[in-house]
């Protein structure tokens, strides 16, 4: 199947490597704003060729649109517009307003909004990695809007790639990933700027930093690009959530201030609650 | 050499398997106040026997003491009123108090302050774990108050275990632990409080998380009686840390608030500067 990847950075890229590893992709033809980039793809494997949009829709029977969410928003209606019997499917984070934008149009069936949850702190090209998705979930969201055969592609390719599918409305989804991934890049990042800011001696973070730290703090390297527009599409959510987790980082703060131990001791053994969760 | 160990968990039952590997631990007692931790540690080879403290102190060369900070605290006092030359280390994850509590004691030299910065979020014999520590840093504290043999033995076994030794005053080590480990859990604690609060549907957040959600949310598995010992000890650092990191969580907030999107740009490029320290 000849398969057109618009973006061909950490999701894209990985995608390629994925869909060629398996079989899938007999062709995979890149989509690339940036000529450095789409250089690089093709010298990395992640594509034969790097196209324009209109060439690239036309030569394939698969796009999959895996830029940052705010291009997605005005890729999608362009690729929508151009396709035919092809089906489309995208990998953003945030799926809400990509559905209501393209709800209306006449080819919206051969679209099927996607969200594998799989990711590293990296970025471009060089970020993409083989063998990545295998294990992890894809959600889909509002599945009944897409055409059955396009569905059913989708979940092909998913299921070749070892995930497994969790169906969700696309305003569901928006407020779920608000808790499971998008606070956690805003602690991340304002932990990053709070030992930054304050710990001056750089040598020292260095020295001691150790496994908790790099943890906690690893996607603190995530890039702005994409995570700007995440941020701006699940705004309200994202919002709820951080005003949550500030209160709760105020509780710990007032145990400390009141020295109330009992208190802070069980604060601790909620959050140990995690364990039922995560194994 | 005959190393007693008090307290068998995570740090002590790790650092016992690693002694005993190394072949530098001829016999290991074991100092246990839990009986069921005692047979455990028994049982897993952490120790060749349990005995009380002052026969356990009698019989070793080495005393290594790995409690919670809080029982260590009662503990040291006790170790060096029934030394005569044998070696003491403890491997709390705070110092100034302890330091201060024992500066005066005709033993002090006997005593090596030390914190090796690795753990994990479990705890008790059952979490220590072979090859723990290599190529991690260990912090000594107030070395000049400790004498030059007990040092020097101290500085072979952190040799021994492929650990690279830092330097520290224990006032300048607690400020920095602050920010290199204390607040990574608490905002891992408070983050786990916000999810279990907010998001009654445990299953999504059991299908969706993926590993940037468990890699922030690790350490919140982190056990109470280990944790409120230290945040209580360092209770000053960790409130300055705090304040701050709320601060810059509210700096997120407001960029959402009033959707300035440029500034929470230059906030997360500001954080991606941590690459710079952690490759």
């Amino acid at each position: 199947m000849v398969v057109s990847i618009i973006g061909l950075g950490l999701i894209g890229g990985s995608m390629s490597l994925a869909l060629q590893g398996k079989g899938f992709a007999s062709r995979v033809i890149g989509v690339e704003s940036k000529p450095e980039h789409a250089a690089r793809a093709v010298e990395l494997g992640l594509a034969d060729i790097c196209l324009p949009l209109d060439e690239a829709v036309a030569e394939s029977d698969l796009i999959i649109i895996a830029t940052p969410i705010n291009a997605t928003e005005k890729i999608l209606p362009l690729v929508l517009d151009r396709v035919e019997k092809q089906v489309i499917f995208d990998v953003g984070s945030t799926k809400s307003i990509m559905c209501r934008l393209v709800a209306q149009h006449p080819k919206r069936g051969r679209f099927v909004a996607t969200h594998p949850m799989w990711g590293t702190e990296n970025s471009g090209p060089d970020a993409a990695v083989k063998h990545a998705f295998a294990q992890k979930a894809t959600v889909i969201c509002n599945a009944d809007e897409s055409d059955l055969d396009a569905l059913q592609l989708v979940k092909d390719i998913y299921a070749l790639l070892e995930m497994h599918l969790v169906y969700m409305e696309a305003d569901a989804h928006d407020m779920h990933v608000a808790y499971i991934s998008h606070i956690s890049h805003i602690t991340s990042f304002a932990l990053a700027n709070t030992v930054l800011e304050k710990e001056r001696e750089e040598d020292a973070i260095f020295e001691l930093a150790s496994g908790g730290f790099e943890s906690t703090v690893r996607l603190a390297k995530s890039n702005a690009a994409m995570w700007v527009p995440i941020f701006m599409q699940n705004r309200d959510n994202v919002l709820d959530v951080l005003n949550e987790h500030i209160s709760q980082l105020r509780k710990f703060k007032s145990c400390l201030e009141k020295e109330n131990y009992d208190y802070l001791q069980e604060l601790i053994e909620n959050a140990n609650g995690i364990r039922r969760i995560l194994k």
